[in-house]
């Protein structure tokens, strides 16, 4: 099989007539995405970013990475929104679902996050964990100034600065940030952290493969080359409008679906470890679409998990939804269903199968029942959890995105309403200026 | 303040005509619950459960509780959907948010959550992470033939009983399960494990306050009593239709919105550790009223983080939605913004000020915001984390989702679409007699 695969059968019948005719408005839109000619097209640096990397700044970033793997058990990742989702995606991903029990290790410090919240307790908390650790930061912001990060950021960098001394506390902290003005870099230049760019024409949704992705993600202990590597192939295969490319199709059938009254997107996983990458999504598509009055509402469910509890609505609810599932070919590890003389529990059908036979049996009835159930489903099969699998799977998705958001008659890369609490709270908290 | 307040001013003026007309329906809603005539009545024992859960049982409780934990490094829950979000939502709502970077103690060992998936790899890792520990099971099925908590519980059993023998195995494992049928029980008597009742008049995701979460939350060492206490004191105040019913205004209000058109209700925090509680909640909602062809979809954010991500579609996309705000009134802990000399972030305005309060000025300034986005907002205050307040929580969400489906003209303890995907499922992995 190809690394990733989609396939639309299930959904096609739905809204066949919306999805025949929105063919020439997908090709409309992909030129206009690459000819920069659309609105919002100062922020297209994502579509060539991948084969655009250099391999410069992926052996910069390892190194980096190895340093702090080597100074620090604990490395936090201060950033919200853009800056926080991505690493997280990726990161959660690639790790065993139970990492946080296991001690810290030379090869792989434990991955925090921080600055995605305004939690007293999350802070406190934070802070009585690190307490006499050997801990890092990576702080993530264009400015600087962003609420959330800037007080997490205060917070640690005292607290490190007090531990390990502030010489010491300087080769420990990492900005990526704008690459000449604003708050950050300023610091950064001042206490001669070292620092990497977040380019000017890449929006937050659209950065995990830039060092604000990358970075977090090496650390962790992943392969950051290969992860490039799988978007650089997916920035090829969805170059051109043709029946192969699966960006187009996709952007194509939710478009048509949504047209045809179908309101909310349900992103399905069948391995919890997808739970944060469906996180992510629903930033790159919620806040490229939801605007005008207008957009998919984008949800997200973990199965079976969640057969458990959103299936009964899924199931028999308004039919206004449709599903899009994430399914992962091949487990990285082998474990079958054990036999038991006794039977009570009735299992030994299934014994010496698999557990991830049952699981995609599990994903299959479920594909029939919701379909059955007057559910549309689009499936997305990936080979397997690895990072040339996601690079292709990050960029599958923003390019859709790209195209989608055009087809929709918005400017994806643009987010007026983020700034509408910002304005409420700053004029509450009497900042200067508001 | 009382422990728990609502609030539906900022919702009130977008269905005022649907609010004050479904005044009646809401009294007929209750008068049929509590004289139990009304469709799925053969569920309602958990309408009286807090007022009629006796000591003893709480005591009986609290002392296996207390075993496991001297006995256990860890304990593995094992159960799906009802039998797994409601301990999960109180354990994660009291807990750190790091707590699993700490190493277990005899006070409160790892919880742990298991067959809630069929995740070959959750299964493999979960396995790892247990060889060589010492650590117990409480396995939570009515039957013990539900596919993923029996797929789980036959592996954990056969690491256990060859870890720690067979004998010390049996006092290492508690079932709750069905009073006398089912293979769980059958099993249970066989081998001689401590075992609880699942009462057959409470559906899984009303059971959090029997032995189904009191377990689980006891283990974790958390005060069940507090817990129940406040559940009874808000048996109490819901009893009666009135004017301070906040279980029956809640009702009233989500369900004049749903008629005015907002068909998508987001459960928002502003503390992360309510994340689970929203997943509970999710349960209780989609799967009571997500049938018939209707119902209002249940969706949750995490404030402030999901401003970053979801905010723009909240403020400007499809105007069909509507939030319920959870808002803890005093964080359990204290920490205020530092002051830095250069202050080059700009945050110096806020030195000295607790987070929460920046906290609760972004909580404002966000429902101001969502409000003039056209965004109805109902507020529930709750006084703190603690285990009387979420046991009050808990019955409020209950004894509003009986009144409010009843209201919508639907049987809200049932759920019959959760078996179609298990039918297909059984087809075909080629289950005896299907």
């Amino acid at each position: 099989m190809k690394a990733i695969e989609l396939n639309i059968e299930k959904a096609l019948y739905f809204a066949e007539k919306e999805f025949n005719g929105n063919k020439d408005a997908a090709r409309q839109a992909i030129t206009t995405l690459e000819e920069g000619t659309g609105a919002g097209n100062d922020f297209l640096g994502w579509v060539k970013l991948p084969s655009e990397t250099s391999q410069e700044l992926l052996d910069r970033i390892n190194a980096t990475a190895k340093r702090l793997q080597e100074n620090c058990d604990y490395v936090v990742c201060v950033g919200i929104g853009g800056s926080y989702l991505g690493a997280k995606a990726v990161n959660t991903a690639l790790a065993d679902n139970f990492e946080y029990y296991y001690a810290p290790n030379p090869k792989e410090p434990k991955v925090l996050y921080a600055g995605q919240n305004i939690g007293e307790e999350y802070t406190a908390e934070l802070e009585k964990l690190l307490t006499g650790k050997r801990f890092g930061i990576i702080v993530i912001s264009k400015s600087g100034t962003t609420t959330e990060p800037a007080i997490a950021f205060r917070i640690l960098k005292e607290l490190l600065e007090k531990q390990a001394g502030k010489t010491a506390a300087k080769d420990l902290i990492v900005a990526i940030t704008d690459e000449k003005k604003g708050a950050l870099r300023t610091l950064a230049t001042q206490e001669g952290y070292e620092t990497y760019v977040i380019p000017d024409n890449v929006g937050g949704r659209f950065s995990v493969l830039t060092p604000v992705g990358l970075l977090p993600i090496a650390v962790a202990g992943h392969d950051i080359n290969k992860l490039m590597a799988g978007a650089v192939e997916m920035e090829k295969s969805t170059l051109r409008p043709n029946e192969d490319n699966i960006a187009e199709t996709y952007a194509r059938m939710r478009n048509a679906l949504y047209q045809s009254g179908k309101k909310i997107e349900i992103l399905a996983n069948f391995d919890p470890k997808l739970h944060y990458f469906a996180e992510w999504w629903k930033q790159l598509y919620g806040e490229s679409e939801g605007k005008d009055g207008k957009g998919i509402f984008p949800a997200a469910v973990d199965f079976t998990t969640d057969l458990h509890s959103m299936g009964q609505w899924i199931q028999e609810g308004e039919r206004t939804i449709f599903e899009t599932v994430i399914s992962v070919a091949e487990p990285a590890v082998e474990r079958r269903v054990p036999s038991d003389e006794a039977n009570l529990d009735g299992l030994n059908y299934l014994a010496g199968k698999r557990i991830d036979e049952v699981n995609k049996m599990a994903e299959l009835g479920t594909q029939m029942a919701h379909v059955d159930g007057g559910v549309p489903n689009m499936r997305i099969v990936i080979k397997s959890l690895d990072e040339h699998t996601l690079g292709g799977l990050i960029y599958f998705f923003e390019k859709a995105c790209g195209i989608s958001g055009y087809m929709l008659g918005v400017n994806p890369f643009n987010q007026p309403g983020v700034e509408a609490y910002k304005k409420n709270m700053f004029t509450l908290l009497k900042k200067p200026g508001y």
